[in-house]
């Protein structure tokens, strides 16, 4: 680590620079996510995946690490471990991905920090806000880098969106409505597979289900493409499908208030109500993340569903369809995030590929002491997770009084 | 009026009979609308346009008597007048359609039905449950033909969703989402205009603007569909553009219940949640009426913009797009509602000619003494024009009352 | 007919004016064409449906007599015999919409031509070139309105396109692609039903099927949207379904040429190379009637699936897309053609309504001894009519000559 | 190499099997397709990348040294020397990736299969027929694996596709239309680009230019997906944009014929005609390369704009849409493509990704002496890389003849 790991002079509006050598990534976790993380982070070009605590049963590790490569001796059994394990190699990882169930995402990331090893942690980021305040601390003293999997915020035409609505494309904003629609879970039985028990269970799911699954990430993505902070909310939380224990479903409605530091977030006059919708029960719908912004002089459209599209709408002009590629309209900073020649889609991979990037100049400038410049650190980090957090929190409190107005 | 008006034998099931005759309709009102109704009558072949009150202001009405070639003898300066003086012609109007601003629906409707003459009404039915409740007395009494302008439910796709939804298609109904978004109102000084000021004004628009002008077809469009009774709502009003008397987006929560008649609508075993969304002020969205049935097998989605299509979403299949004219899994109770040669593509104004074929053979067979099969009474009438009213109502309490539940 | 049809003052720019009485059409033939055409006809609010012949076959010509609301007295049992008499008629009809199959558009026209009553005829015009030629002759002579029903350029879409390539928005046009792709001779058994049955026998449908049904209205869009003249082409016939007497499938090669007056066309500098395709075979493809106009600058596309939708392409700016009503870049002349309140979609019984006003605004103008100006005039007229028996022609020659260039 | 690199025991039907250690892969060439291919077998989790002849420029080739992280010593600067050096080496490349200009493709590639190193080549395979023949007879000789880049064969919906035409779905082809729509050469000045001159450029594109770049994968697709063999085409070249010394843009008739090994293809009976177009002079066209097939039962239809995306008709039935992810109708076969979870869209590079797995599976196969089964080898090959230059070749011969009919 003694070598620079970012060129001596690095053109900050330009492409993204080349490290002097790849990254190196462990695993904690082995499910579905894990594995497009460990696609992602090749595919960002940027990391090589190394190390892994893949799961406490050696019969369920064995295939994802033959598929992944990893070198036998670097899988362990436990993340506790591995931390210690891999901070004591010279070669030991520069960071891990974290892909746990909720529960234990906390105690994992706290045992690689102590290691002085960064973490890029899966949502939503603690069960309890206490634990994501103690993350947020943590982090804030050390300087270490922390993401979180907000991957959405990572795809190019998002940034894109973001760029227009802080330039003042959609005018003043005066409405913002998020819903995240999976179809998932419309089979009873599916809730007895594997991968989808703990997420029914309070003990390793925490207060919601699908609210800290899907919701957070419509929230951050309403928050981080608008600018603005979520404010109050009220839920009402729903079973739609087979009985469970946690919600399948939730409805909200939000107050966003412009972010004035030092200042309550909820001055009336500021605020812009929205809306968000969460389901697994949604036929038709597969990965349906869908995001409008409303303003005074135009607004914008985005759907997950076909995520290489953004739909920008101003008052009297025709509709506009940004899409595939550099050029007609593109800005460089979105163009920094595309991998495929002009013309070409792009889908969810790609977005996750450019979290790891992000991530990854973030570890090479702390360990380079650069500071990077802040449209490098648009990727998500602890403090949106800690938001996320915050509002799991504000949506269960509110759900459980009636659906009455609590702060965020 | 001796001779009946549809032939001795009718194949219910088959294409809608001629009449012997047109009928002929008056029109009180003059704007946008009734330019819409007057084109869409005369589309459905069944009506001839005779006579009219179409402005106390003879400048305001000369222009439309013109255009829409009217008997300048039957242009009357009043409803009243008119509704007297038609009843007491031999070839006076069988109907009328009423468009007016929302304050004289009541009036207007009485001054007719009181001379025998059926109404087709534009919603919302009338400012006052009394009134609405009123109507719905007097009809029941004297059997007269009382049609309200909740139009969509006669477009070919809405019906065949209705159809696939009663067959069974998405299995148990669990979720009911419908939102109408417009953009018209961005612009801070169309509020100005004159077709717009009665629209704000609560005199004349009654207790809410947006919510009875477009969140009374929303909620029409969900029960016709779903079959559901509305049973319970929770109601945001906001005023997101410019400051104005009366909401101009509403955000609901909704509760439906399956129509048990004589039982109370809100048992919470049949409860089926959904929410409600209108805005005037959505860039992009131009008719953007957009309805989604979620249920155990499959989903439905239906979007005015693109009124011609209808996505059935089975699980397990690959989603489906029904969709141009006949054929190709279309019911035979659609295809009587399509107008073009099969391949070609329908919009809004040949939904209002379904609506005035309908609304004539029902005329038609009131006056010929035949009972119409159900089917054939598929479009909106009085009771649905005081649901939609019973709806404003509840959400306005619900408003006041700082969004709690309120029974509709 | 002494009255003045069209108000002293017009203001050319603006909407249409009203007439001072509705036009009276008489209606020739009686299929499915025709039954659009006359709800059409009504759509428009322009003509009284007063007279036709729509069968030799009493027994076929009732059921539309009925439907249509005829003054059985004004039923004729031949063309020749509707044109004497309904001449002879103080309220004779003023036009005539034939619908015949196409061996009998020509005898038809001719007969009303005689008796001084203006036509609308179906396509394609003729199955000669001779009979084309000399219906142009004849209008030129008499100054008879004449039109034709390429109705799709009467689409508000395709009127926008033109006048955007007019502008110059896709700069000079270098390829034109534009194809017709139906589905319904898919079965076999089709080919077998009466309203086909004369669509493959040459003695009625002419040398060509599917060439002359929906090739002619490929050929005319691209030639009115880009403003260019088609001088050569070359053709290969296919049946591609079951064995049938004349093509149900054509490909060409389109070179176009700007037309200089009093010039040959063909001048290789001025060419721009295109294609057509049509076919009734293309299972997914209701009415896939496509156009495409690429240039130096930008590009436009228009599909009569979503006819209500043009999207415009222009090099270094996001496409947009214009539909659904007023505004937001909507032209004047397009608002003209406009029947729905904004932000509702229309489909192509509007094209046809507005073919029904132009024509109607055409007749009206020349009983008044009125030039109206170019752009009412847009309409499709017997020179269309002619340059589309051209182009079956040339297509025939080229088909029957292995496929070589010919000119149009 | 000693050790097995495929398992012992695959289930050839279930997913893809993991290898033993990842592949390592060379890379000659550096432009941006190169950049493509290098993330792709990244993302295909089978290759690492060690070796490169990126340019005879050492300026050039360094700044892709540094993002791809090679070994400084194993960057050659010729593909001669890298073939002999990598040969000689224990751990040398086990196959390359040819992306040079295409007049290089046959040299490199005899380079490396005379070392016993496996290629995936660009296409068009090389300039002259005997080139690719050769090269075709070397693989025979020798069964090393050469994959060829028509990448969109690897898509996931493409091979759904086939999978769908060759059970019957579509029924028996009657038509079969493709093209490859771009826009990129819009403005005239991009013809001196560095990356473009090259294409325009006879002695190193050959004698086409978007003819062998997009018109070779417009016809593989088409045959691959119908598997029909291509019997004969005729073509008409143009220059649409500015002046160049080869065609940017071409129209072409095709006829495929039922692949009868040992009979001419030719047979007039068994012909199925259809189209090809290829320009990049399409503005609002980024990627559109479109396919659609039309049978006696239905069809399909495929654009790589929306790539994750498959549409099929069935006469009768409502249009289905396949799409993102498993279950709803995906194949097993289709599933073992998709690289997301469940929901979410896939890109190009996915497919880029699938090609490098296919071909990893052949290259570990043949060193494992195992025959994999015909589903592993459906990435394209030597052979169709042959059929490629031979499909150029034809359509040279046929423009210079004016565009008569000519075998393939």
């Amino acid at each position: 680590m003694t070598a620079a790991l970012l060129p001596d002079r690095i053109d900050f509006d330009g492409p993204f620079p080349p490290q002097s050598r790849r990254l190196r990534l462990g695993i904690v976790g082995s499910g579905r996510i894990a594995a497009m993380q460990v696609t992602a982070a090749r595919l960002s070009g940027r990391w090589d995946i190394l190390a892994g605590a893949l799961s406490s049963d050696p019969e369920k590790a064995r295939p994802r690490d033959e598929t992944w490569y990893l070198d036998p001796a670097r899988c362990y059994a436990s993340f506790d471990e591995m931390a210690k394990q891999e901070a004591a190699l010279d070669d030991g990882v520069d960071a891990v991905m974290i892909t746990t169930p909720n529960h234990l995402h906390y105690p994992a990331a706290c045992a690689f920090l102590e290691q002085g090893i960064d973490v890029l942690c899966d949502k939503p980021l603690t069960n309890e806000r206490s634990e994501a305040d103690d993350l947020l601390a943590r982090t804030r003293e050390t300087g270490q880098v922390f993401g979180v999997s907000y991957v959405m915020s990572c795809s190019p035409r998002v940034r894109q969106a973001r760029e227009l609505v802080e330039k003042g494309t959609v005018g003043t904003i005066n409405q913002i409505h998020v819903e995240f629609m999976q179809d998932w879970m419309t089979p009873a039985e599916v809730a007895d597979a594997d991968h989808v028990k703990w997420r029914l269970d309070p003990a390793k799911s925490g207060k919601t289900s699908c609210v800290g699954d899907i919701g957070t990430h419509a929230a951050h993505l309403a928050r981080f493409v608008s600018g603005l902070a979520l404010a109050e909310l009220r839920a009402d939380f729903h079973v739609c499908g087979a009985p469970k224990p946690l919600e399948d479903t939730a409805f909200m409605n939000l107050l966003f208030a412009e972010h004035v530091p030092g200042q309550s977030s909820g001055a009336a006059a500021n605020q812009v109500p929205g809306t968000l919708m969460v389901t697994r029960l949604a036929p038709g719908n597969r990965g349906g993340l869908r995001l409008r912004i409303f303003g005074s002089r135009g607004g914008i459209a985005w759907d997950l569903e076909h995520c290489d599209q953004l739909k920008v709408s101003i008052w009297g002009q025709p509709d506009q369809l940004m899409t595939r590629g550099h050029g007609h309209g593109v800005s460089p900073a979105t163009e920094r995030l595309l991998h495929s020649a002009r013309g070409f889609g792009e889908g969810i991979l790609e977005a996750w590929a450019n979290l790891y990037t992000e991530f990854a100049l973030a570890v090479a400038a702390r360990r380079d002491g650069i500071s990077p410049p802040d449209d490098w650190l648009s990727f998500p980090q602890v403090s949106d997770g800690a938001q996320g957090v915050a509002f799991v929190d504000a949506a269960f409190r509110s759900h459980q009084a009636g659906g009455q107005w609590e702060a965020v």
